[in-house]
Formats: C-alpha cells, structure tokens, sequence
C-alpha cells in the first residue's frame, strides 16, 4: 500500500496473454493501493535507437560522437530528451519495476533493450565506480516477467533457464544496484490448453498478492553458475 | 577468395573504434578476393520496433496481432516488407555473417537485436522442428566481434565471458543453423593506450588473414556450462 510501480510493457497486442497479464498486475496491484504507471512501448513508439538525437542542444564532443561520454554529459546539464527525462522520473519514483514482455531470442525484444539502452544512463542508473551493490538505483526491486514461444525444457541447462537471465538480471539490473525478484515466466502460453492459460493468469495473480513480502534473489555470480 | 561475406554493423560514429574494426574487415576481406556487403544500421536508420508495419497488405489475423505468426505467414506469402526483404536476401547470400558492435548491457545494442528480431523470422531462418543443427541457415558462419566499456575481468565468470554469448551465440545463430566462430572481444579500447588500441586493430587484421581456415566452436550447452 503506497507503493509506487513501473510496468514497462513491450506488446503490440493489448488482447496478446502479456496484455492479459499486465491488466492483471495493474488491477491487483492498484487494488492493494500501490500507485501504478505504466510505459506501453510500442503504443509510446518508444525509439530504441541510441542516437544524437537522445541529447539536446551542443553536444560535449562533436567532432567524434560516443554515446555514452554524450548522454552523461548532457544527463549532467539536464540535457537529455523529453521521452528519456520522462522515462528516468518514473524510474526515480518507482519502487518496484516490472518488465512484461515476449522472450525474442532468448533476450527482450528490442523496443524494450532500447529502453535499457537509453533510459539508464551513466550519472542516472550508475557512474564511475558505482555500480552492482553501489549502483546508483538502490533500495528499488526489478521483476522480469515474460512468455516463452517454447516448453520450459527448450530453455533449460541442467534443468534451469538462469542462465539467459544473466545479461538482463545481473548485467542491467543488478548492476544498476537493483534488487531482483524472482523471475516470472509463462511457458508456451500459445501452445498449450485454455484451462492451462488461465491457471498461469491465477497463478499471476496469487503470486503478487504476497510479492511486498518476497525476498530478492542472490544476483550474483555464484548463484548464477554455482 | 569468392566467398560472401555480410556486415551487420551498429554504431553510430565512422571515426570510432567499432569503425575502425569495420574498415578493417572490409578492405583485408576485399582483398582477399570476398564479396563483402555491409548494412550499417544506424546509417541506414534501421527500424528496430516489430510492429504490424512489417507485413504488407492483410493481416492473418486481424482480430488479434501475433507478430511471430504474422511475420511467418508473410514471409510464406512474399509479403514482409521491403527492408526485410532486402536483409534476408543479403543473408541468403552470404558465407558469413559478421556483427560488429560495441556490447550494450552485456549485450547487443537494440538497433542490432531489432536487426535479429526482424530478419530472422519463422520460415526463413528456422522452422516448425527445423531448429538448431536443423535450422534453415546452415552452411553459413557467423562472428560476434564487439568492443567492451569495461576491463575483461569485468565480464568474466570463473576466467570467462562465454556465460554472456550464450543468448546471442546460441539461442540465435545456432538456433538457426548458423556455425559460430570463436568471438572477437576487444575489451576497453577507451581505456588503453594508443599503442595497445593499435595493437587491437593489428590482430583483428591478423585474425582475419586465416579466418577460412578456423574451426566453429562447439556452440552446445555442454561447452558453455562444463
């Protein structure tokens, strides 16, 4: 209760199972008085390319553009775009973000890495030596919630999908000193019965009726490849 | 000599050092007598977003967009747009596919993976059961060559950054057919000296010279996670 939420949402379809799913995290979560917002990306067409454009105004080096020396220095100045500025002040007042989204190729799809790419920009999500435990985006939780096209055995090594997880938990959000909760994954929603999918909504719901009380899960290096 | 080569290529700046790597294969590959093609993504303002603007003309279903669906269907009818088209025919084409990037959040930059999302649809790189060692693009190589803000201990797990290639190497290009030479990681480039940057791009040169004679790596789970 009194929570603030971040859902950043990457579907196209608002009728698709991740619609179905982030209308669930909306109600339950605003029905248990959390504050919720939500970054539709594609109904945004949020840009995920990392251009000039990302900076306003006279740029720190013109003669050789580096995009991440360009987007700290503005983010210094306050020079950053209006959609990266809106992006980073839902950050900033989140305490929970949850990203709801289609697994593509073992990763997010792009629309969502652009996000990644853009919103959490050195001096913003980390700087010079202060990054993982010492990141800059600390006391927030992450939650990465997604479909597969594929069975949970299509993904798994020695039983276990952790190990695609690594560069999204550990290599973005950990490192930006973000805790993670476990992760919630919906196998092949496409490819199995009604009764099925419905379970896996229930089970969505009853899992973020108890989830202020879950504990972040070790995102380290050791519990990834023990 | 006579083989084809194509160069997806992501960064935004020719001076950087992503362009220097560029140069470097295009001109020791031409002279070795390849056909080299290049797609530089940002220059070519590629569209990253999966969106229903890829398919030409109807829907399959227009009740509910299901981009995976949609894009197969397409691709069946000749009806995926004209940007993909052109991709798809430049992979047909080539022997090997280079991507040249500079690692964004232990990963590809989103202009790159949008470039994975959209090309490589149901159909053309994989299909029902044709997955893997019977994915629809075999006889063809693929090299992740990339650059690293951070020192290669930053990215290393027990010694090592295979951990991190996996959903790149693995859950894409093999997922296709694709063999996977050993990737070429050029850890910090702004953070050496000059002489060491130079020396970067001398073995990139030297590396290239003896390309065609090397061995794919055994891209398996059992040699990512022995």
């Amino acid at each position: 209760p009194g929570k603030k939420v971040l859902i950043v949402y990457a579907h196209q379809e608002p009728k698709s199972f991740n619609g179905s799913l982030l209308k669930i995290a909306v109600e339950e979560l605003t029905k248990q008085g959390c504050s919720v917002t939500v970054s539709d990306l594609y109904a945004m067409q949020f840009e995920p390319r990392a251009t000039r454009n990302d900076i306003v105004g006279h740029l720190h080096n013109s003669e050789a553009f580096n995009y991440g020396v360009e987007t700290w220095e503005a983010y210094k100045r306050g020079g950053l775009s209006k959609d990266l500025v809106e992006e980073q002040k839902k950050v900033q007042e989140a305490d929970l973000l949850i990203f709801q989204f289609p697994l593509f190729w073992f990763s997010m799809p792009a629309i969502l890495k652009g996000w990644m790419d853009r919103v959490l920009v050195q001096g913003f999500a980390y700087d010079l030596s202060k990054a993982y435990d010492g990141g800059l985006l600390q006391d927030k939780l992450s939650l990465f919630s997604f479909t597969t096209g594929g069975s949970k055995e299509k993904y798994a090594i020695r039983g276990d999908i952790r190990y695609l997880l690594w560069p999204m938990q550990h290599g973005i959000m950990h490192f930006c000193g973000v805790k993670v909760l476990e992760p919630h994954i919906c196998y092949a929603p496409e490819n199995v019965s009604e009764d099925k999918r419905k379970e896996m909504l229930t089970a969505w719901t009853q899992r973020l009726k108890t989830l202020w009380k879950e504990q972040p899960i070790d995102c380290s290096p050791e519990w990834y490849f023990k």
